[in-house]
């Protein structure tokens, strides 16, 4: 479903978003708010099936997509997207089948993108490439932090950093979900979390 | 060291490169050979320290440029960046204190940049920075990959992944710098390689 006029101020949280990036003209916040397919999807509905084509990008207005892939007949969660973050899927334009799925988890709200919007796009207004780019080496810098973190720490210290970092997460999100996220059982998740109580209790 | 006229080489294997993204104009080619100092770095060269704020980023031509971070003492070894491989340090122009270290691990000549270089690159040629996306783009895309795979993968799929993906390191890397980079010890690493090799035996 496509919102109308409505949209409005779903299209202005996109805008307010872009402008920490650079100062956005009124010539190209009218063009992003026309290409941008607003859009909203139930809880539940799968944007993308392992072995699919892949033409769409994402980014969150409101809700949660979770990524995962399917391995040996389990679930395994790998990342959660939530308000202001954005999901490139790996085979995103490249005609190749994608090799996860993504999944609505809450009901969401976000702007869709395509490869032929994204040429126009930049044909047009050359600053909104200065603004992909932009955005596109802030996520490349942090995704490089998390790889590293996951890297270096302990699951206890995975799990304090989300608390830190994304407390919002270990509301929104099944156990399993967020324990397979973390890289643990969720046996072990439910220890860690105890363990954590007790010290703060004591 | 920077290169003076010997450098044309070096520069020419960087046009090549950038060349798999779009078809560089003459003019940007010139601008990019002016720009980007090529500089070599002996073995064991710390390019940078936790700690210090990060104004370069690199692009390796030949040799091996490792991150790594010092946890309660230890080192942990995150990434191993090779031929054809750039390295955008976290902290990169932000002004921050760095939060991990890179050491060139071989001799290593690299294509240096900086925040100012890019900045007039851009202002001069727009079209670099449809490079600069692109090229961006694919990195991140990996990136995201390499998480997704390390969280789901058990650490004999990844030895065997990098065995695939990436051979040379394992012949390039100290097997203990190896084991870290692959989260695991140097003793279960090599618990995993005895494993293979008898299985490949029988």
């Amino acid at each position: 479903m496509e919102f109308g006029c409505g949209g409005t101020k779903m299209e202005n949280e996109i805008i307010k978003y872009l402008s920490k990036y650079m100062t956005i003209s009124k010539e190209l916040e009218e063009a992003i708010i026309e290409s941008a397919f607003i859009r909203s999807y139930k809880k539940g509905t799968i944007l993308l099936e392992e072995g699919k084509i892949s033409n769409e990008c994402y980014f969150v207005i409101k809700g949660c997509i979770r990524s995962y892939y399917i391995k040996d007949g389990n679930e395994m969660t790998t990342d959660f997207f939530t308000e202001e973050q954005s999901v490139t899927p790996s085979a995103y334009g490249k005609n190749i089948p994608s090799t996860y799925y993504l999944e609505c988890i809450e009901d969401t709200i976000a702007g869709v993108g395509t490869p032929e919007q994204e040429i126009e796009m930049y044909q047009k207004f050359p600053e909104g490439e200065s603004l992909a780019r932009a955005l596109t080496e802030t996520i490349m810098v942090k995704q490089q932090d998390t790889l590293a973190d996951f890297k270096i720490a302990s699951p206890e210290e995975r799990y304090l950093k989300l608390l830190k970092d994304r407390p919002d997460l270990i509301q929104r999100v099944p156990q399993y979900q967020l324990a397979s996220y973390l890289g643990v059982t969720p046996e072990s998740l439910s220890r860690i979390r105890k363990r954590l109580l007790k010290r703060q209790s004591s």
